[in-house]
């Protein structure tokens, strides 16, 4: 997938991660090959599937010594129980991640919103992940979902300024209308809320899949170590 | 290593690379693993060796594929040689990336200084290199070189001004006295330089390292674009 999106995922693992030194941070193998085939493409059926290229990184990641993995991309995550499958690694889904970090919330919001690209709207793991959890999440209409999709494009090519005049009125009109949260089910879309009156009422997938990978980590090394001192004791 | 150092060179390699989409990035195998013994305290003698942790790193990313490999810590390569044994891998060193950075300037210095940690200073590989490539490289007197290691820890403990007030007085009175290029052989340093009038004199050797990867891979991949097609035209 797009590097900028794992190097993001990267430095959110470092911000979560309570660390006195080196050795306090938390062991990641990163798989970081983005000459895989178009996402978007493959999902709409115009192109290659992804899959074998995703699976050859995921069964790697699993022979390196990874206990368990995560898709720094959003849209590829349409694939995931296949790559899941493949490397016999448990998935850190992003979908549950977003839905952990919107359970984590003082009040728990009513009308949640996904903002995402038309890929990940295809995809469809977002709705499925939120209904079974029993919260239901809303959708744009098409011309939102347009200027979104557009915003979107505008932070790739830099164009910050565009990307806030196109994005922000559509948020704006949105919580009028009543939705109380957003799901930024996208890399970019956080670097545009960023420092915003709207951050406070979004949930950053990246970033809470950043917790969730801290999360895993910590409670299996805590398992670990448990485990050693039960070891000690009983001897 | 810190995980930081290889984060900032992961985005030095996005920053370096001419791509026009995802699949134009130069693909990165990562072992960012930080569990493995101090450098500072096994080079003097203090403490338990990283190159066992190093040298499993290295054969992981040389099994899964990857054509070279480069180490996101200057003190690190203390050990580069056997590290390279190990992997059977080639080494991108970060004091020959330096040296080509500081070679491709319009006007070659003269006198050049390494601003460095102890454990670099000490582990000596910048001036034997940069000797053997007919470079002298100047290190800095014991009280400077208190207040650039204490500049350092200011930056890792997030006080940019403090590092600054050390840092920037010392970088003064040197260049007062003659030098007229740094090399940045920490990856703590360039975040207190940058954006500041050193900037225009001094080479971020993390930086130099990213260009150095992304050498590599574009060369190593028109190499196997032309065998291709040489291969076409003799079919």
């Amino acid at each position: 997938m797009g590097p900028a999106a794992t190097v993001d995922l990267m430095q959110k693992v470092i911000d979560a991660t309570p660390a006195r030194n080196d050795q306090d941070h938390i062991p990641l193998i990163v798989w970081n090959v983005p000459q895989i085939p178009e996402r978007l493409a493959a999902i709409a059926g115009d192109g290659p599937s992804p899959v074998p290229a995703m699976r050859e990184g995921a069964i790697w990641l699993a022979r390196a010594g990874a206990e368990a993995f995560a898709i720094a991309c959003n849209t590829a995550h349409y694939w995931s129980a296949e790559i899941e499958d493949a490397a016999r690694l448990p998935l850190l889904h992003i979908a549950d991640a977003a839905l952990s970090a919107l359970r984590s919330r003082q009040l728990p919001p009513d009308k949640v919103m996904l903002l995402a690209t038309t890929g990940t709207r295809r995809a469809r793991f977002y709705d499925d992940r939120f209904r079974r959890a029993g919260c239901d999440l809303h959708l744009p209409g098409e011309s939102d979902q347009d200027r979104i999709s557009a915003a979107i494009l505008s932070v790739k090519a830099g164009d910050d300024v565009r990307a806030r005049e196109l994005l922000f009125p559509v948020m704006t009109r949105l919580q009028a209308e009543g939705v109380d949260a957003f799901v930024l089910g996208c890399t970019e879309i956080p670097l545009i809320v960023r420092n915003s009156p709207f951050e406070a009422q979004s949930i950053d997938a990246n970033a809470a899949l950043a917790h969730a990978i801290v999360d895993f980590s910590l409670r299996r090394s805590h398992a670990v170590t448990d485990a050693a001192q039960h070891g000690n004791q009983m001897a």
